[in-house]
């Protein structure tokens, strides 16, 4: 790939954004496939590291990995009624297989919660088989209009968690135990941190009962739903005819949830922390969090640097960058545009004085020191760093969330916001969880992101938009 | 799920599989998407297991892994000539998107070799450029008239492997390298052994110039192929003009290779090692690897029994079998069907004495072993039962494997083997590659499966179908 500038974000953060996605080998668009993306190798190696985090948590709270078909039947999505008019105008479908058309076309899976339902018909007779937890890690795919590289793509990588419960109490508990799994991977992982809130009527899942959601504040203020977990209640047991038996003998629909992240998490990493000079790994899911580049200009120097250089990675478990052909500047520019969180300089020099340079991808400062203490002093730089990010973005959250008593004063504040000039903010305000309040503030391209699940502001109050009373403040924002 | 009797293999080896498969929670048929499975829980975490091993493979011979879309735009199936008449009748299409007839239909992806065209040629400039060695974890999708359970579903899960080099020397020693690879997960990991073989023509994949692939035997004595490396030559680097500069300044197409595995490998496990009792596994791909039955009556006994169990279990990382309500005996039979290496038995008596019994699966051996003894125990049984498997499993292998020095004498060998009353052989013969060859074979519905790497016969001789002289003898066999 040829390397290019890559837009100040102050310039055009949309244009920021796609620079440190491409030139960070995250990503490129898949112009041939409308709206699809190919991910590749460091993207793909970042979403592992998150994959395996989160499988680890999944597996962990009681949860086992199964794999469903990409296909579903199109009448099967047509059994729920708010699932079909939400996904519907979003669908791929196959007519025509093994060279004949189809009698009954297929869908390619947007979200499986039908195909789910079928089989938890099959699988669930008693109280005895429930609760049933599952999750499949899999590819699926919406037909959106505007895309964006792992923001909004029309295929997707994901995870998708399906639950079935003897007691609507009981699937509460799930639906927010996996909201804090992903809150838990999206702070303590990922350096990023989010509001868990509950969704209006407006921003529900298709056919659940109420949502979950952990929003994230991206550089520009803007909001980005980073996960989301549903209470699906008995509408899919009701469309799909999941009954048990409970211990009493009662036949009852089975209560469910379902739970979801994708590779949306990794455009939100990447907004989170990259910066003008590309991207910015967290240490916890950079694929090398350590890569050290060697310095010397003469044949001598190369072997006596090389051997201490190899020593070195060996003991620290850190990348050598070998390359021939290729100056120091080429190495550091190419590990700082792909996010390596620590590069270590190692020339002549230092192999006289016994000291290496430590270079921090965030920060940029520069420390020689000894290469005897390079293995603690490399841990303690990491752990130091992943702390930072996350205090840093935890900051711009708090400083970038302000509080707003009327519709106008909500008006004034978002409406310059854009997803190219920044600007944007999350607006803590009393608002009623109604259509007229969405199309309020749907005027300037607003959308209530929640209600957080935590009021860290004043109580009750009323709607800016209907003066009815609230129980608490909603986070207005603009989003992705 | 019910559980059922599973058919003895000598009755009915088809039946007996699916019998294996279900009763293993390994996977169901998904009857409401053609051709499909659900892969269950067992099924899964062996593949997760199975995938870690040949990821940790792939990743150390210098491949990254990358996603490229689900879907193909149906004209890039056409540009390489074999290809699209290989893989066409075989091909799902989607012709409706987002509510729309698309202008050119896409095809799900049956293999990505188009795609990955298309993309070396936006990736690849120069000889700096290559090799480029590139992984994908997907499923794809082959609408199959005749499906079985892990061995032929019309979407299965797999990797694809994709290179491109400068040389084609260069290219066949990733070829080979790649089957090696998969050679060693088969015999290392899965305790398969597997004969390595060069495909005919018949067999070979459409678009490659060679097809090299692992060949296992089933206990019925059919051959499974398991695993396959291709040698494209230039052929996709010249459908979708993918050149280099050389070092002297001189264009020239690519030199490509590509090389899979998929969920059939599962089915070759299961066919491989599992008896009349269910699934068996070798320790290596087996989710848990051991198990501890507490045995108790008096709810005295259940507190000292249980916390003796949780201890040992602890100490062995073992899976403590806690659940209520379920007798040990019925306990002993769900996790026998589950294929779990070994078993221990802990009760009242066993904490008196300071002993457990240990049972293996495959033997059926029970042992009382000293409980202070029993993590080096486990840990050697485990490690024999390993070993044990893939001797057992090689000695099949061998004593089926036979020599013929005529085509009806290949015939007489074979002909009576069916999948589902056994009998199949690896019959070695003097076999040319040609139509004519392959025509006489069908007529007993056997196929060469391939030309071995390793001549352990008996060096050239005339093929037993033209006459013609030929190097060595072929594999011939009835096959999944």
């Amino acid at each position: 790939m040829t390397e290019s500038p890559i837009t100040p974000r102050e310039q055009d953060f949309a244009a920021w954004y796609q620079d440190v996605v491409l030139q960070g080998d995250m990503a490129e668009p898949a112009e041939i496939v409308k709206g699809c993306m190919v991910v590749k190798p460091n993207g793909y190696a970042v979403w592992e590291r998150v994959q395996r985090e989160l499988d680890d948590r999944i597996k962990a709270t009681g949860h086992e990995n199964i794999y469903l078909p990409l296909l579903i039947p199109e009448s099967f999505m047509k059994r729920e009624a708010e699932h079909v008019e939400g996904f519907s105008p979003e669908l791929a479908v196959v007519t025509i297989a093994g060279g004949k058309q189809l009698e009954e076309p297929y869908v390619i899976r947007p979200t499986s919660e039908t195909l789910v339902g079928h089989f938890f018909a099959k699988w669930i007779q008693s109280y005895r088989d429930l609760p049933l937890l599952i999750n499949q890690w899999a590819n699926v795919m919406r037909w959106e209009l505007r895309t964006r590289m792992f923001l909004r793509t029309t295929e997707f990588l994901w995870q998708e968690g399906h639950t079935a419960h003897s007691t609507h109490e009981e699937a509460m508990e799930e639906v927010q135990r996996m909201l804090d799994v992903y809150a838990d991977v999206a702070e303590n992982v990922m350096a990023m941190p989010v509001v868990k809130v509950r969704k209006t009527g407006a921003e529900k899942f298709a056919g659940a009962l109420s949502t979950f959601a952990i929003e994230a504040m991206m550089q520009n203020g803007l909001a980005l739903q980073a996960g989301t977990s549903h209470d699906l209640g008995q509408n899919f047991g009701r469309a799909f005819n999941v009954q048990f038996q409970s211990k009493e003998g009662r036949l009852d629909y089975v209560w469910q949830t379902s739970w979801g992240v994708s590779t949306r998490l990794i455009g939100g990493l990447i907004m989170t922390h990259s910066d003008d000079k590309g991207l910015v790994l967290p240490p916890k899911v950079a694929p090398r969090k350590a890569v050290i580049v060697p310095i010397y200009r003469k044949d001598q120097e190369r072997a006596e640097v090389m051997e201490a250089a190899s020593k070195i990675a060996r003991d620290l478990g850190a990348f050598l960058d070998a390359r021939e052909g290729q100056t120091p500047g080429a190495k550091f520019f190419h590990w700082e545009r792909r996010g390596v969180p620590v590069i270590l300089e190692l020339g002549p020099r230092d192999l006289v004085s016994g000291k290496i340079v430590i270079k921090r991808r965030d920060t940029g400062v520069k420390e020689p020191i000894a290469q005897s203490e390079a293995a603690a002093k490399l841990a303690a730089t990491l752990e130091l760093m992943q702390k930072d990010l996350y205090a840093r973005a935890k900051g711009r959250l708090h400083s970038n969330t302000v509080v707003a008593n009327s519709i106008g004063e909500v008006e004034a504040l978002l409406s310059g916001a854009t997803a190219e000039k920044g600007g944007g903010k999350f607006v803590m305000a009393h608002a009623k969880d109604a259509p007229e309040v969405d199309a309020r503030m749907k005027e300037f391209k607003a959308t209530v992101r929640g209600i957080p699940l935590a009021d860290h502001f004043d109580g009750p109050g009323r709607c800016i938009v209907t003066g009815e009373p609230v129980d608490r403040r909603v986070a207005i924002a603009k989003a992705y």
